[in-house]
């Protein structure tokens, strides 16, 4: 993290992803931005997975810490402060695409089985999707929306 | 799991996928298996991350429930039993590349960066490694080692 020493378990690279993101949480505060265009605290507040206000405040705080964040304030109201992805963050991007196409496979119930035009486009044409996906979200877009 | 109702979050893939490997281990579990060709409990205790002899039981009796280990049992010698991939973890690779990936990229210290062979044709020539490294495993290699 910026401006503290980081004792990793390992330098593993697998290590290092888990560690930096190998929560419950993490993952999917990049997918709502990434994903869903949303933006602030109520925003990611308001997901189905229905995180807490108190494990959110500390997840946001690690992501901005760990470079994959970064938190644009509102002078006058804090429930506007906004969040985007870094390049760090936004290089995840290719993770959670990869996590779709598992899922998809393994959980009968996956949302994305509605989805098989994008599940196929990750598995056979994936390298142009995640620059076109990188370019969408970085310019202020998002994979399946606008912003929130 | 296999033989129970689970209660998911949410079917959102990128969910799914935190659910069942989003923790600080399972991953790992499944690296030292395909990465490094280890087998037994023994020898995923040796890993250099250190995990507790309890977390490691559990993990893996969790990961066996859901699908992911299959656990071959020697009737003799319980320290013999060993764990190999399923399909469903198996099709767990290419997330861990994309790990190795991200993190080659940036965690200054990852061992990745002394593979820059291997980075290469994860970012270069995915597919056919995915699909070569499927097959090695499922046939008891490994992607670094021979079976431990």
């Amino acid at each position: 993290m910026k401006g503290q020493k980081r004792t990793l378990r390992s330098h593993c690279p697998i290590n290092f992803a888990v560690e930096v993101v190998g929560d419950k949480w993490s993952l999917l505060i990049v997918r709502d931005i990434a994903f869903w265009g949303k933006l602030t605290f109520g925003d990611f507040s308001g997901s189905k997975e229905k995180i807490a206000s108190n494990i959110l405040a500390s997840r946001l705080e690690r992501l901005v810490a760990e470079g994959i964040l970064e938190k644009n304030e509102d002078s006058e109201d804090r429930r506007k402060d906004f969040y985007t992805l870094t390049d760090k963050g936004l290089d995840l991007i290719p993770l959670l695409l990869e996590m779709v196409s598992w899922s998809e496979r393994y959980d009968a119930g996956a949302e994305a089985r509605r989805q098989q035009g994008f599940v196929s486009r990750i598995r056979k044409d994936r390298d142009a999707l995640n620059a076109e996906l990188k370019k969408r979200v970085k310019a202020g877009g998002s994979v399946f929306g606008g912003a929130a």
